[in-house]
């Protein structure tokens, strides 16, 4: 395994996740996952106890779900509520596992380790897409990549030049230096682009023109999650690195969650402080975002097929890298002490 | 190997061999199927012993084969008659295996162990399929599971509720009581429904109105066979578990064959002793049963994969399982004693 | 492996191979060609040495490539250019494996293996794909089998009969008896057919009336060469196994490229002597020649997946396959004394 066990990982976005089963495979689990009427989230081994069919095929009935084969009957629980055969007595050792779910910051959480360890209080602090005077909204994508090579991607702040040549990268960012910095089990990437002309997208958010400031503050949280700071505000405004509220802000959010060694489940947003009532710019907001992340998707997946086809060679890490690299070492070492 | 080597196993449908060459791989062995001139079915490993090309791509010269690589001919007999250089003495050393064949009930079986072992009274005994006064049809089907899967649903009479709710499922049948048995290396599961009213399958078969009994008998017979014995009498002809011709009767004929771990070849039919010459109703028969076992299909190929996600689940046994769990036994028995 | 490391093999036709970087994975290992402004070709190890991603997507920059992710740039001999952060200092031991190429015949040559001993005489000797009064054009085709198996088709010459009984089969070609040499590590197979009609191919090339004495002599020239060395002459003209030019001569040429253990590459061209200007005539001749090989290409692969679906049986050898058999022999030989 190539991951934290004992974590919470994202397993859907609230609104994914309804009254019908959903069907997800999480860090190499099938887990089945549907909400109670009292709008609660249910996440069950998506394999029914008797026969193994997948319970995502089956029936919710009130906030049970009933087998599809043979018409076993589990509560949101896990235990059996009726036997295949209606007249046999109900034997309540028969269960189907269980895992500890959590709704917070518009996503259902996951613990797929030891569910004693599953304290909510560990979720990562992804307050802006859930803070007053913030608007989030982002979109779910599959990806065929380890997981890790979307965090080296996230960490890194100079492939935009050439992976988003036509859309977000600016000449200016190759010229300014790079902080990396290690915060505890978090480390942050951090950018300050002092007195520019703002980029397109940055120009038509603050609705002036005239020189910036402009900030990428990349934050790696484990078990797999990375925020980036981003914005711009007029120089005579006197953002600095740690107080930029002067401008327009956002926060673009990634989360990711391991499906197997080699794919993933992409969880991306963007929280603003700006405009946050102005949904048809949110929509807009979303699809140029959307376009810059497929350009990234194929430099993913053939990254992950290289690393396959060259198994005697392995990728390395320069100084443009150290966000990566540290934010590797911080899941090695979290992984390794996990007693799970 | 999860099957029994040394049995017959049906290799086709009568009418699936003909001259020009069939080729199916049955457990886990490629084999070409052909007749001869006077309708004998020859069953040759299907890769010519010279360089290997299927023989199935070869022509068929009268009783014999030639490969379309270098045109080695062999004989029904597996002997080489032409060398590829056709100048070249015959080298009778050179031979494709055979594999005993023996027409039977509509279906031609294979013994693909140790031919010497290959006694035509060990097939099994599938009477309805051939026996006078008796209507017998089906299909071929591959299925993408292990063929323990089939018989497990084939011996639980309980499924029809869930899985097949809109066909062949009727309230009653969860009321009334299962027996099951153990003759030899054969398991019998039973349920006798007294005094009913027929669904609307069997009120269509006896063309009258009134209550009736109405029995499910499935008999499973090694090495992979489930025949279902199925019908309704009025319930004034006093029909009785042991003796039940009094009204209409049919065996669901159920045969399966690996062809690799996880699949295999499924030969349904449907044997019948009412209004035999009725060509209409047989056709109807057939198409209606073809959709219910559409709705099996979706069940076993999805448990097959579930099986396959879930490495560290094992599927359980309850009481309505007991006549699959007895017939894996029989296979299991019947496997590790068979010395081949 | 299966193949001989240290030996030259065809990449790519010299056509293939342009200022475009082409990706192409040779005996395993994935390569990217292109040629710089000279022409001379670069052959490079197609994955960064910074995170792998394939350099083949990169962009060529003058005679360097730089990479499509974080924009390392390589030069021609595999040695850092600039670093993904320009500002960075240039660290010249990042460097990509380069291998040797040599372009001769219409080929472009790789050396896979210790590049050390990459000498260019030791490429194998296609004279008539490059010698003045020879006219020589080809194409290029992947197929889905070891590159063996297609060795052992070209040094067989009676194949033709069942395989491409509706071209260039012939039926005195059976009733001609075949000799097969062995010269170091060369092997040839011939057959020479003296006072026949000649065919229709032959008959159009001759442009003449008249009996004519024909041949066919393959030669293996290792790695993985076979040319053929094919034609008519008038009976007159007392053309003779060493020495015939006197009517119309082409070698048939093929050269082939391990893939995988199961894939390969096959460089297939036709060098002749007569009508050299003739375009019209190369066309037809090759188009020709392209529909004999798909014929060919069916039984390669269906070969290759019979020999995976009966691991319990190998090919055997016979009197026809002298040829192959020796070159078998050859390459096993080479293979095991190479000390790479």
């Amino acid at each position: 395994m190539t991951w934290i066990t004992n974590a919470w990982y994202v397993a859907a976005w609230d609104h994914e996740v309804d009254r019908t089963p959903l069907a997800r495979t999480l860090c190499g689990v099938p887990v089945v996952l549907y909400r109670k009427l009292d709008r609660g989230v249910v996440a069950l081994r998506d394999a029914c106890p008797h026969r193994m069919l997948p319970l995502s095929m089956g029936l919710r009935e009130g906030d049970s779900i009933r087998c599809k084969y043979h018409g076993l009957k589990l509560g949101p629980d896990g235990v059996a509520q009726e036997m295949p055969l209606r007249t046999d007595p109900v034997n309540t050792a028969i269960c189907v596992e269980t895992f500890a779910v959590c709704e917070r910051h518009r996503f259902v959480w996951i613990w797929i380790g030891d569910r004693d360890k599953a304290d909510p209080a560990l979720i990562p602090d992804l307050w802006p897409c859930s803070a007053p005077g913030w608007a989030f909204d982002g979109g779910y994508y599959p990806i065929a990549c380890d997981y890790r090579l979307i965090i080296d991607n996230l960490m890194d702040l100079t492939h935009e030049t050439y992976v988003h040549g036509s859309s977000i990268g600016q000449a200016e960012l190759m010229e300014t230096p790079i902080t990396t910095a290690v915060e505890g089990d978090e480390v942050v990437v951090s950018r300050w682009i002092p007195d520019i002309d703002p980029p397109p997208l940055w120009r038509d958010a603050i609705k002036a023109d005239g020189r910036v400031d402009r900030w990428q503050i990349c934050r790696f949280l484990p078990p797999a999650a990375v925020i980036i700071d981003v914005g711009v505000a007029p120089v005579a405004a006197g953002a600095t690195p740690e107080c930029h509220d002067q401008g327009v802000r956002g926060f673009v959010i990634d989360v990711m969650t391991p499906q197997t060694a080699t794919t993933s489940h992409y969880f991306w947003g963007m929280a603003r402080n700006f405009d946050i009532d102005d949904a048809g710019f949110t929509a807009r907001f979303k699809a140029q975002q959307g376009g810059v992340f497929m350009e990234d998707v194929a430099i993913l997946e053939a990254q992950q097929r290289s690393i396959e086809a060259n198994p005697d060679l392995k990728p390395r890490a320069y100084n443009i890298d150290a966000g990566g690299t540290r934010a590797r070492r911080a899941i090695e070492r979290l992984r390794t002490t996990d007693v799970s």
